[in-house]
C-alpha cells in the first residue's frame, strides 16, 4: 500500500508523494522502525555503570550551568550600570550557551538533558524508563544546588542584594502571567528537543542530529531574550530549585510553585503535540 | 557532449570543466536530475493526513515566533532604559533565532516557511501547489494573530503604548523608503532560502542542507540589524499582519499594504534571480 | 616509501605516522591529488555562461552586502543614543554575518569571494585564471558602488553627515597604524578562508567543508571587533572603494590607498603563509 | 559476551542495551579501537617537518588571538562610553570567536591547542609526546607575547593606561575567588575539548566531530560572560603571560602566577574526569 506512506517533507519543498488519507491509520514506514517504548522500570539498569555514569554527568553539567549562568547574573547586578556588563542580552547567551555547549559534551553520555521538564517530556514519550528519569531529576537538583552554592562562595554579600539569581514573578507581572510565561517558554524548548532527536527524522535526514544541540541552546537563549523582564526565565526546574536554595529568601519560595507547575505542564504540552500531532502515534497501531 | 556539462563551482575554487558557451542552451546535468513542478492544484493532498499536520506545523510556528519575537520587543520597550534591556540587537536576535530554530524544526513537517513571502517564493518556483499555498498563508496568519494576542493577554496597558510590534514607517523616512527597505530585505531572505534549498546544489554538495537553517535564520537577523530603525522590519506578512490586527491602531492600518506589497515584490525577484539567473531553468529545455 | 606519508593533524590530537624527515622533499599523499593549477588564461572561459553567472552573483552578493552594512551603520549614527541602537557590535555582527550568509549561498556559483582581496589571494594559489580573478573584481567593486548608492538613497540628510560608512583612520591613529591593521586583519580572513577551502583536508576530513562559512563568517565579525575603533574596518577594498564612491568627500579619498594596499598586503602574505609554511607546496616537486 | 557492551546514549535518548555490570570491568567495545597512548618521547618527531609546522601553527594562532582579544579590549577601554563600544559582551565575543576560528582552522595542522592548558590536558591523556606538550607550550608563549606587543606598537599610551588587557584580581575578590574562578573555567573549557575530540565518540556519532570548534569556541565566550568581572578570564597561560610581559607592571606579575596554576589545576581535573569517570580507561584492563 505504498498510497498510505507518509514521508517527511525537505526543507521549503514539498514531496508529493504523500498520500495517507485522512481518517485512516495505517502508516507504512518501510525505511525506519520506532524504537520500542522505554520500560518503566529496568532492573538491570540498577547493575550497570553507565546509568550511574550518566547521572554523574547529568549532576556535573547541571553545576557547571547554574555555576555559569548565576555568576553571569551576578557580574551584570554588580555593574555600576549596565552598559558597563555583558547586559542582558548577555545573561541569555550564558544561558543558552552553556545548554548548547552541555548539550554537545553530554548527549552521548546521559542523552543531555541538564533540566527536570525535558526528562520529563522524555519520560512521557518513553524515551526512559522512570528509574531512569527520577535519578536524572534527583541528580540535576542536586548539581543545580551545588553550582549556585559556588557562586555564593565567591561573594556572600552581593549575592543577597542582588537576590543571587533565583526566579521571582516582577513588579508589573501576575503569578498567571508568570506561569503562562513558563508553560510556552518550556514549551518551545522541549519541542526543539523533540525535533531534534526524532528518531524517525534523523533516519531519513541524515543532518539533522549535526545540528541539534545548536537549536536547542538557542531556543533557551530565545525564552530568556523575552522573558527575563517577566520572571527571569526559568523553564527547568533543577536551575530555579538550585537558585532558590541557596539565595534562601521567603520572596523565591512563595513564587516557587511556578517554576515547577509551569515547565512540567509546558512539557508535557510539548510531549503531546509532537507525539500526537507530528508524529500520530497513537493512530499508528490502530490499522 | 561533456563540454556543455555545467558545473557548480566549489567554495573558493573554480573547477573548469564547465565550458557551456554562451547562448547555447542544452545543460546535461548527469548526476542530478530536477523534481518535476509540483501541479498547481493536487486533489490527493487535500485527502492527506500530513497536509493538515503540515499546516498545524506552520499555524503553531508563527505563534511561536510572533509570541516570542514581540514580548522580546515588549521587553525592550519597557525597561527604564534601553541598557537594561536586551537592546535593538537583542529584538534582531530574537526574530532570526526564531526562524532559525523553528526551521530547523518544522522543516522535515512542512517545509519550514512560517512566512508567507517565503511560500510565494517557493510556489512561483512550482515547489508546491496552490491549494497548499494558499493553505499555509491562512495557517501562517491565523498563528501570527493568536501569537500576538497571547502577549497581549499577558501586558494589556504596554501594549498599547508600545505599539504591540507592530510595523510602522518611522518618523524621517517616507513611504517609498520603506517600500524599498522591505523589498531587498524580503529578497536577501528568499534568496538565502533558495540557495539553501537548491536541489542540484543538495545533490552535489551534500553539506549544502546541513547548515540550511542557520543562514536562513542569520539572513532574518541581518535584516532586522538593518531596518529595524526604517519599520521595525518586516518580511513576513503574516507578522505584519498578526501585530497589526492585535495592536488594531490606525496607524499601524496606514501603512500596512507596504508590508504585505514589498515582501511579495522581493520574494517575486528573489525567485527569479534564482531560477532565472542562477539556475537558467527558463533556456533549459529549448536545447 | 609509507614512512614519508605526512598527515593532517585531527583535532586535539596527534597521529604518530608523521615521519617525514625534515629537509627531504618527497611527499606521498596516496589518497589526495593536488588540483593543477589554474591556467592564466582560460579562453574557453569567456564564453561560457557559468562564467558570467558567477560575475553576476558576485555583484549581487557585494551589492547586498553594502546594502546590509552601511544600512545598519547608518542606523546606528541616527540613533539619539548608542543604547537605543544595535550598537557597535550590532555593527560587527552586520559585517560578518552577512559574509556567512552571502558564501553560505554563493560558494556553489562563484567560490563566494565577495572580495578583492580574497580573490587575490586565491589567484596566487593558483586556484583562479587571471581573467577571472579581473572579472571578479570589477564585479565586487561595480555591487559595492550601487549597494551604498541605494543606502544613499533611502536618507540623503544624514548619508553625508554620517560619512556614509566610509573607511576613514580614527583620531589618535597614524595611517601606518591604520595599514598595519588592515594588513593583520586581512591576514586572518584569507588565511580563515584558505585553511575553510584546503583542498587536501576536505579530502581526508570529510567535516572541514561542513562549517566552511562560519567561520569565515566569524573571521570578518572578530576583525571588526577590533579594529571598527581604528578605521571602521576595511579588510575588503570593494566595500572601503563603493562607501568612498558614494560618500565622495576628501576626507574618505585621502586615506582611501590604505583600504587596497592593506589587504593585497594581508592577503599575498596569507596565501605565501598556506602555500608555503602550511602545505609546502613549493618544496613538493623538489623529491 | 553481549552482555557488557558499553554504548553511547544518543541525544535525548537512552539505548537499553547497556548492561555493564557496576564493578565489572571488561568493556567490549567491538567497533571502536582506543590508540595507543602517545610515547613520552618520539625521537623520530624532531626530524619531521610537520612537528615544526604544527610548532609554527600554534604560534601564528595565539598571536592572532592576542592580537584581535587585546586590540578589542583596548578598543571598549578607550571608547568615551562603554555604549559606544562592543562592550563587555563583544570582549566576550572576540575571546570565544577567535577560539573558534583558529581551532577550525588550525585543528588539521597542530591540533588546535592554542592554549598551554590545554595542550596538558590532551598531553595527561597521553594524546601527544612530553616533547611535542613542551614544544607546543613554549611555541604558545612566544606567540603570546608577539600578539600582545603588536597591539601595544599601535597605541603606546592608551595601551599602559588600560593595562594591556593584563590578567589582575579585580577589587572586591580574594586571590582565592580569582584562583577557584580559574581552576572550574579550565575545567569547562577542557572539558569541552574532551568530549570534542573523544575518539570514542567521533567513531560512533559521525556528527560528533563536525561541530566539534563551536562548543570549544562558545565554551570561552561563557566563561568570559561569567568571569571578566573578576579577572577578566585567564584560562589560558599564554595569554595571561603575553599581556603580562608586554604590560610589565608590578600589578599584573602579583597576580600572575593565579593564571598558571588555576588553568593547570582544571586541566587535570578536567582530564581525570573524563579519563576515569566519563571513559573509565583506568578501569579497562583490569578484566
Amino acid at each position: 500500500m505504498a498510497e498510505s506512506k507518509e514521508e517527511d517533507v525537505s526543507l521549503g519543498a514539498n514531496k508529493f508523494t504523500e498520500r495517507q488519507p485522512l481518517g485512516t491509520a495505517a502508516q507504512t514506514d518501510k525505511d525506519y522502525k520506532e524504537p520500542l517504548p522505554a520500560p518503566l522500570f529496568e532492573p538491570g539498569e540498577l547493575k550497570s555503570w553507565s546509568f550511574y555514569r550518566a547521572g554523574i554527568a547529568e549532576f556535573m553539567a547541571t553545576l557547571l550551568f547554574l555555576y555559569i549562568t548565576v555568576l553571569t547574573v551576578m557580574g551584570v547586578g554588580r555593574a555600576p550600570n549596565k552598559c558597563a556588563s555583558v547586559g542582558t542580552q548577555g545573561i541569555a547567551w550564558a544561558f543558552g550557551g552553556m545548554i548548547f555547549a552541555l548539550v554537545y559534551c553530554t548527549a552521548g553520555i546521559s542523552g543531555g538533558h541538564i533540566n527536570p521538564a525535558v526528562t520529563l517530556g522524555l519520560f512521557l514519550a518513553r524515551k526512559l524508563s522512570l528509574t531512569r528519569a527520577l535519578f536524572y531529576m534527583v541528580m540535576q537538583c542536586l548539581g543545580a544546588i551545588c553550582g549556585a552554592g559556588v557562586v555564593k562562595g565567591f561573594m556572600k554579600g552581593p549575592y543577597e542584594r542582588l537576590k543571587g539569581g533565583a526566579n521571582i514573578v516582577s513588579h508589573g507581572y501576575t503569578k498567571g502571567d508568570a506561569l503562562g510565561a513558563e508553560i510556552v517558554g518550556t514549551f518551545i524548548l522541549v519541542y526543539t528537543v523533540f525535533s531534534a532527536t526524532d528518531a524517525k527524522r534523523n533516519a531519513r535526514d541524515s543532518h539533522v542530529p549535526i545540528l541539534a544541540p545548536l537549536p536547542i541552546g538557542f531556543a533557551v537563549f530565545l525564552v530568556h531574550l523575552a522573558t527575563i523582564p517577566i520572571t527571569g526565565t526559568g523553564i527547568n526546574p533543577a536551575r530555579s530549585l538550585g537558585a532558590a536554595i541557596i539565595y534562601n529568601q521567603d520572596q523565591a519560595w512563595d513564587d516557587h510553585w511556578i517554576f515547577w507547575v509551569g515547565p512540567f505542564i509546558g512539557a508535557v504540552l510539548a510531549a503531546a503535540y509532537h507525539q500526537i500531532v507530528i508524529r500520530a502515534i497513537p493512530f499508528k497501531n490502530r490499522g
